[in-house]
């Protein structure tokens, strides 16, 4: 028998394996970010870590909804979308030219509620482990290169955090219904370059932290194991046979169009 | 005797109690932000918990420092400073009065390396918990009230995170030394508008926090403890004279200007 941990896991890598375009998970973007394929696979190759979500990083520009008189800032609110987005910095250039904004016109009798965010959000992974020892040497590995705004939630899991963002205001939705620009173009090509720089640096402490991941968390990981050889043997076959079975049972459910919101990538 | 984490408390408490704007402790600003006085004694107030730092929320103007080639966005460098930073929303509206701007001339040979960014932080709190327990439902508690990127490091200390926050690059250092402003001043009334909406947000999260922290903390906290009238007695007494005797200590300290960072607030 599988303990609880090792079903979740091999429920989620079969989710994994069968997220595609074609079969696109919960998450916005439907498909896992490449960028994030290494840490990940490294981090699902460690018997007490899986991982449950992850964004490699990401430029956003998104119109707020109608928040009917709430103070929810960040909230979605209702008809708050995404007039662009892209995990790829060299989307990001001129990423303006294909919208249809307008030019800003003084007019103090109209008080916008609804503006338009220019975002770079960084990597994101959240990552269930085991055990309580197994979350806490994570989260030290996460802290120790700079991602400061990590912790651990319940079920052990890790948030892995850090605050290389941008957001900014650059605009509003007027009467209309028109997005309008508070800013002009040179700043746009300003913010631009900010966020390919924050996209490199981003990259740069991605492969930090899947250096340090490798270093650390698998240091001594055979070592410490009170497994025998045929116990190992057995494991990988117990694990292989969950995993098949989730797969299949993954494949039914995307079949039946039946969703589940357990593993959201990107 | 007290176990460490009561010492740990006394002297933070300690600390708290000698903080003043003559006495300043490690923070930038020196002393405790008012608006974080009343959740701060809630929580001290609750025998399995101490708040390590705390941050109500601020708007800060900061002028990055060289780094040298690094990439280290978000980093200090050297000669990174702040040229305006306040906890009080009512001194937002034209801050940059009082600097000394310069306006964007074009210079295509010029590549700026030193930029000048425009942020709102919303409340930051750092609570030790005595055990893993009281530190997982103050982490539940915190993420219920929308502190979505909360988490608890080692020690069981809580960081309650909010992503609610502006950051915004308005300028940058020319070859004179000089901060030059990239966006005009309509702009900066709009950012300082956006920045206020995020103080009035803060204010309200910090509140209901406050208020699910005393609902959920406390509910029960007599009925679950097994201490007699007696014990109760002789723990006060001797937590008292553990602040007391940390008190002196604190006093002595300062009195001979010797730091340390174990508090630090604001």
């Amino acid at each position: 028998m599988l303990d609880s941990f090792d079903q979740k896991k091999a429920q989620i890598l079969a989710e994994i394996a069968t997220t595609n375009e074609a079969n696109p998970d919960l998450s916005p973007k439907g498909t896992i970010d490449e960028l994030c394929l290494p840490i990940m696979n490294s981090i699902n190759s460690h018997r007490d870590m899986i991982t449950t979500s992850s964004c490699s990083g990401r430029v956003s520009v998104f119109l707020e909804g109608d928040k009917k008189g709430s103070s929810k800032i960040g909230a979605k609110g209702v008809g708050g979308h995404w007039l662009f987005v892209t995990h790829d910095k060299k989307q990001v250039p001129h990423w303006w030219k294909n919208i249809d904004f307008e030019n800003h016109v003084e007019n103090s009798n109209f008080k916008p509620s609804r503006f338009v965010l220019f975002k770079f959000e960084p990597l994101i992974l959240h990552v269930k482990c085991r055990d309580l020892t197994t979350s806490q040497k994570l989260y030290q590995t996460a802290m120790s290169c700079g991602f400061r705004e990590s912790g651990i939630g319940v079920n052990n899991i890790v948030g892995i955090r850090i605050s290389i963002k941008l957001d900014i205001p650059i605009g509003y939705l007027n009467e209309e219904g028109k997005c309008v620009l508070l800013v002009n173009e040179n700043y746009l090509e300003f913010i631009d370059n900010q966020a390919i720089n924050r996209f490199n640096e981003n990259e740069f402490k991605l492969n930090l932290l899947h250096r340090k991941i490798s270093d650390i968390m698998f240091a001594g990981q055979e070592l410490t194991t009170e497994e025998t050889k045929n116990e190992r043997r057995d494991r990988k076959r117990r694990e292989g046979l969950a995993k098949k079975e989730a797969l299949m049972k993954e494949r039914e459910k995307k079949l039946g169009m039946v969703k589940d919101a357990e593993a959201e990538h990107s």
